[in-house]
């Protein structure tokens, strides 16, 4: 058993039986990054270059690497949560399947290489900076919404120098951005190829989207995939995504 | 009673009390066009300058007149659609609140003058022109449906020209069009607003898109709005679907 720090604790994902260690006040993930995990395909095979920019305490890198014999490595900023997520990955005897990297990822390709790279996710930080995201004194909450440390564009850019041609990039992001996203990737050379939009219940517009995007894709066959709907009318979680929780049985 | 001539009939919309002239062999209007006139935001004084462009049989321009005290245009390039609107325009009684225009749409800045109009609505030809489209025997339905006479570009272009600062453009399209659409608004100063993904059924990719822009918009506060489906499981029309049609009572 690894050591759990201060207010840290370990929550169970059933779906990919899996212990993610968690912290209220350094970094919890959501159903954001559960949904970024459930869209991306990552092949089975052990041939693929997988990375997972943003990679925070490492939810993602560990849920993809349960879907891939190939090695998953997960690019983080902030120590305080890379060692959260080699715990993780240690207490899930997950070291030779996940790694994570500590440093910007702004500079990944300098480490991994141009066009080298198959699968890219990302839930990167949402929003703008603004005067309260400066003032926030929670430093690694703040860095993990907020795009301080990097931004939108630096992301897209990075993805577009890592992946290979046909290269898959996989992100979660706000539909305020989307404008703004599909114009990046345009520039970076990533086609958009599908976009699934979830809204937190029925009759309310969308708060979440997860795109797809394939590099010097063709620009042919977008699609609009089904709605995922979060809440029932109730505020239950709806079946779907208790599966990401929990496991489909 | 105006005439109704070789397969015509008069279908009823209840929605907006209206009767409609369809004809199998020309021109039906489908449920895509109802869904873009409850989509389409018009204000209820008199004194807008609204515009149906591609109006076919005029069933947008028709349906707009009764959320409007304003004059609607339609504009349609083929005579013998143009006719069919005129005899629904004089069946209903509305001589003095729709008008139609037969002529090129891609001229109408020529008659209407540039920045000037505060509302364009368009359902156009969704399909590139191919083999099919060229040799489709039926040339009334193949100029509705392909891009034989007008393409997406010229659209955008002219509504550009069209609407005054802050005016609203509002058109349904298919997703695979969608990043071209989001592409030419930008080109010609028509910032996207709201997008509308409709959906066949549940756990279905959509196969339409309403989309709202305005004329030098800001681009901040992007919106997705609530998802539509048309059919419920059994493949019977939902209630909002059906409302369209029939009314909401």
């Amino acid at each position: 058993m690894v050591e759990l720090l201060e207010d840290e604790r370990m929550d169970r994902l059933m779906r990919y039986d899996l212990d993610i260690i968690q912290s209220p006040s350094v970094f919890s993930f959501s159903i954001d990054a559960l949904l970024l995990a459930e869209f991306a395909y990552v092949p089975s095979h052990d041939r693929a270059k997988i990375i997972d920019l943003c990679s925070g305490n490492g939810v993602v890198a560990l849920s993809l690497s349960q879907k891939t014999q190939s090695k998953v490595y997960g690019v983080e900023l902030q120590e305080r949560l890379v060692d959260m997520a080699e715990r993780s990955i240690q207490h899930n005897e997950l070291l030779e399947s996940v790694e994570m990297i500590q440093g910007d990822v702004k500079e990944a390709a300098d480490w991994f290489g141009y066009d080298k790279v198959d699968v890219i996710t990302c839930n990167p930080p949402y929003f703008k900076v603004d005067e309260t995201s400066k003032k926030n004194p929670n430093r690694h909450k703040a860095i993990a919404r907020h795009e301080l440390t990097i931004n939108l564009e630096d992301i897209i850019k990075v993805s577009g120098d890592l992946l290979k041609m046909r290269g898959r990039f996989f992100m979660v992001h706000r539909p305020e951005r989307f404008l703004e996203i599909l114009d990046l990737m345009k520039k970076y050379k990533i086609t958009p190829k599908k976009v699934q939009f979830i809204y937190p219940k029925y009759g309310k517009e969308a708060n979440m989207i997860l795109i797809e995007g394939i590099k010097q894709g063709k620009i042919e066959g977008f699609k609009i995939l089904p709605p995922v709907f979060i809440h029932d009318e109730e505020g239950e979680y709806l079946p779907e995504i208790k599966g990401m929780f929990y496991g489909d049985d």
